[in-house]
């Protein structure tokens, strides 16, 4: 059996990086092999193309960027999460196709049939056995990242945008519930941890998560 | 009248870049104003993005490949070379569309109703008027190309991979002669600088080249 490929979701500042590194500490426990990578990165061709991405003195019109995500991550599934979930290793990755579809669908306003062609191409068929959607309104979701310094490319971007962005990840939960765990992101994180452990737990089963 | 918008193809070593540049000098002698760019780069994007792909210490699968010079053409085409032909410049690009047919698609094997669906956007609708292509045996330009420093990503590629991209190369300038100068790069460059001249007189008109 192939362990599962585990996205998390949600708009910067929501703590999808907390949520991913606690489950990353409990699967350690349980001693459940896992690798966690992000997008854009995760590879040396990613690392690059997520400097170029989040630099703010570049000009980046909508396409390019999104060719840029998605070259980021064809080279990230071929070289990284394939090879692991083939080991037998839990996949942790921070964003994924879902965030193409909310930030460069919905908030840039890209063409989604060429959106899901190039996705689907880049993805390899590989999609996520359980993603975890942090939900947050915009407007904290801003006031969080920006107290972490120098906001980025798409924190930069207006409140009407991340809007889009949001309904957008609430609309991609609503079609596929059996995929998303939609969580309130604003609620206590030791609660988060417990409901997104529990999730996960499903979907490992009982050979590869002993101590559930 | 738009000016014409001239691309270069054809492999390294062929002597693209000395045509271009003999090109632009008489462009300029003849007072037609005109635009010299390149693929990939002419942009801040552009740049970063050719950084990346020659560096050959980066592993990259023939799909992220693709994406990148599609990322960096969308960029060059919607912040340079269109604004240039609407001011009234003539430009001139080294590599186009085409390269990306002959090496990604013919050289690598990349699916071509991908290719062509991802390229036709990237270029926003934007085809050459006239492109110039260099014939050259492979041997010979591989040889020139080495003789000028450490290979790239693409002349590391072996013989097998250059003679498929000759052949794309070739099969396009035989589809579309109205587009197509297709001259043999071994001649000498002065005859070929005049080749060129005069098949750029034709698409300029009396008008853009009042010296023709």
């Amino acid at each position: 059996m192939t362990p599962p490929f585990i996205t998390f979701e949600g708009p910067e500042g929501a703590g999808k990086s907390t949520q991913l590194a606690r489950l990353a500490s409990r699967l350690a426990g349980a001693g459940v092999p896992h690798l966690v990578t992000r997008e854009p990165g995760g590879t040396g061709l990613g690392t690059r193309v997520r400097e170029v991405l989040l630099d703010p003195a570049l000009d980046i019109d909508p396409l390019p960027e999104f060719l840029l995500y998605s070259a980021s991550r064809a080279q990230l599934v071929r070289e990284v999460i394939c090879p692991a979930l083939s080991r037998g290793e839990v996949v942790l990755c921070d964003r994924y196709a879902d965030s193409s579809r909310a930030y460069q669908g919905a908030g840039r306003g890209l063409d989604r049939e060429l959106l899901e062609t190039v996705t689907r191409e880049a993805a390899g068929g590989l999609t996520p056995d359980l993603t975890v959607l942090l939900d947050l309104d915009p407007a904290v979701g801003l006031a969080r990242a920006a107290s972490r310094g120098q906001p980025d490319r798409l924190e930069r971007a207006d409140l009407a945008f991340h809007a889009r962005v949001r309904e957008e990840f609430l609309a991609l939960a609503a079609r596929e519930p059996g995929r998303f765990l939609l969580l309130d992101a604003t609620r206590d994180p030791d609660t988060l941890e417990e409901d997104i452990w529990a999730a996960v737990g499903e979907r490992l089963g009982p050979d590869l998560l002993p101590t559930a």
